[in-house]
């Protein structure tokens, strides 16, 4: 891969969303120093910082700079001062959904990995999670979350719907996820019940031969929700639909042990957003104390979204490197210990750039 | 409670089903011999030997018999055979699923508990799960399992309906059961999306007035997925609808570390039926080793329901005994130092008569 020009759109947030992406844009330019590309950062307000702004969660403005940008990086959304206020008519969070929808980002893509040095903080026995390593694929724009809803007199309902369409192109990105791994994927569904469910098994077992590498087998949801404590080194690729995936990533993100190492990306036709599955955790915005590795590792998902993959693996053992000799926020060790956001950004970078 | 005359059909089905059924038959004659109650055991057969003998998994006397019966006591139904021949029209669970709706058994009731001798079992730290004891209200026969479901074209949808009634019916039972236990109430839904969980949270703020000695909080599904790992001992009684019920009373099942100690009990207006949580387990059937106390305490949950409380505890107090004193099966202890099926129950028949 030679040398690349690439926009990105910073939407730093709310909370610690701007310290980490700070960090996040830090170990990127390491990067583009190191391997000579081009990064350009067109920095964006979404959120309440946004709602204080312009009175919208979404300006017009940030939503132009995405569509023009080749990748977002997302920090956090959320404040409470909405969260506690009912009556609040425009609310941060806003922002993000109505940004996933224009963009048409219908791909949820989460990996959870159970690093060594995270192993006290999970609330498995070691031996269950050690070496636990799954990557999720939900579905995100479909399914009952955006049904029909409604009341009839004294009922209420939910439609949940899917097409062939909606469900073989994101079945196809986790094959194709699978074949860059260890070459299993894992749909989960109620198929037993479901009509939607028995579509997704159909659709996903005609696409299968085309990936002969990858070996599918298939899960009930009730039966993933215990799998997933059971024996979480099972699963390589996992595939489901909204909902589903709703419920299990968020159950398999804290048996990893931190939510402060857990990257994601949300991806549609032509757009691609990268942020941390942890919130805008206020009570710690502005003392450098926050855990930039989500972030960092977010970042790192983009650049091999961009390709990168090189690029991808440097960043992700430099936090390896940081991970193992301890340089982490306090968060994950003693206070004494421990070093703030600036710090273990600084380190990423200098060992993306051949310091360590 | 003066002494009372019931009637009892006895379901033993397939697998270890027999087996584990006859140790709870025992118990229940230990507890009318101590109490002068006078059961009458009424034992028919359902599932896969139903199949052999009948052609129906459900048999009409079965059926007629449950009218008849006070209460059912349901073993294990499954056979091997039928789940690898996709081609059987008839299959075992069928008569379950046939059961439930002639009986109209709406409530699904299940307790998970932490007990001390499991905490090694248990895939969570000893530290998280120690102390655990919660109890599930899963709506049985709505939501988006018995919903109109079909294809459109290249779609498939199936739909969600909730009416107030149904979900007035099983609230007034949960918040009852909180009242008669540590006076908390989680309503589980996904408020923030879906109009179904919006009228669950309606009705049980309505209903929650008449139960002023009950707290009541609302939990997202994917943050009770995440919680019922971070912190199980939160939880008293959980309430929710049929799908988000099924996954997360799953999930919690494991957490407890053995399925073999886990009871259920399914109500209707006018019919309750008991059972274990675990299935048929063929591969130990007829061998003297399966785990009764999850049938034992599925009988103990029938003589609550029965309104006499002082012999269910009695006999969870006889199960605690055979626990703490290791007179277990092998799925709980060293082959060498494990007890049989009949020697677990026997054992727990004989607390009961006082003689432990
Ligand atoms: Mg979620
Ligand atoms: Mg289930």
């Amino acid at each position: 891969m030679g040398v690349l020009n690439k926009r990105i759109a910073v939407l730093a947030g709310d909370g610690i969303g701007p310290e980490v992406c700070q960090e996040a844009v830090r170990v990127l330019k390491a990067v583009s120093e190191k391997f000579g590309h081009e990064f350009t950062f067109d920095r964006q307000p979404m959120g309440a910082c946004a709602i204080e702004a312009t009175g919208d969660p979404l300006p017009d403005q940030t939503l132009e700079a995405c569509y023009l940008a080749d990748a977002i990086l997302l920090g956090a959304i959320g404040d409470p001062k909405y969260d506690n206020n009912p009556a609040a008519k425009v609310r941060p969070e806003q922002g993000l959904l109505k940004l996933r929808k224009s963009l048409g980002l219908y791909a949820n893509i989460r990996p959870v990995t159970a690093y060594e040095v995270l192993l006290p903080y999970s609330p498995l026995k070691d031996a269950r999670i050690a070496g636990a390593d799954m990557l999720f694929f939900r579905e995100l724009t479909g399914g009952i979350y955006f049904g029909e809803k409604g009341r009839i007199a004294d009922s209420a309902y939910d439609h949940c719907t899917y097409s062939r369409f909606e469900i073989a192109r994101i079945a196809h990105l986790a094959f194709k996820a699978a074949q860059n791994r260890r070459g299993k994927l894992t749909l989960v569904d109620k198929a037993n019940v479901l009509e939607t469910s028995r579509l997704w098994r159909e659709v996903v077992q005609e696409i299968s031969p085309s990936y002969p590498d990858v070996a599918v087998d298939y899960l009930f949801v009730d039966n993933a929700a215990m799998q997933l404590i059971l024996n979480p080194k099972q699963f390589d690729v996992i595939l489901t639909e909204n909902m589903f995936g709703d419920i299990l990533s968020d159950e398999a993100s804290v048996i990893a042990g931190s939510l402060g190492l857990l990257p994601s990306a949300s991806v549609g036709e032509t757009a691609a957003l990268f942020e941390p599955i942890h919130g805008s955790y206020p009570q710690a915005k502005g003392k450098n104390i926050a855990n930039p590795i989500a972030m960092i590792l977010s970042a790192a998902m983009m650049l091999e979204h961009f390709g990168l993959q090189q690029e991808a693996d440097l960043v992700r053992r430099s936090v390896q490197v940081a991970l193992d000799k301890k340089i982490v926020t306090q968060d994950l060790t003693p206070p004494t210990l421990a070093y703030s956001t600036e710090q273990v950004g600084a380190f990423i970078a200098y060992c993306v750039l051949g310091g360590a």
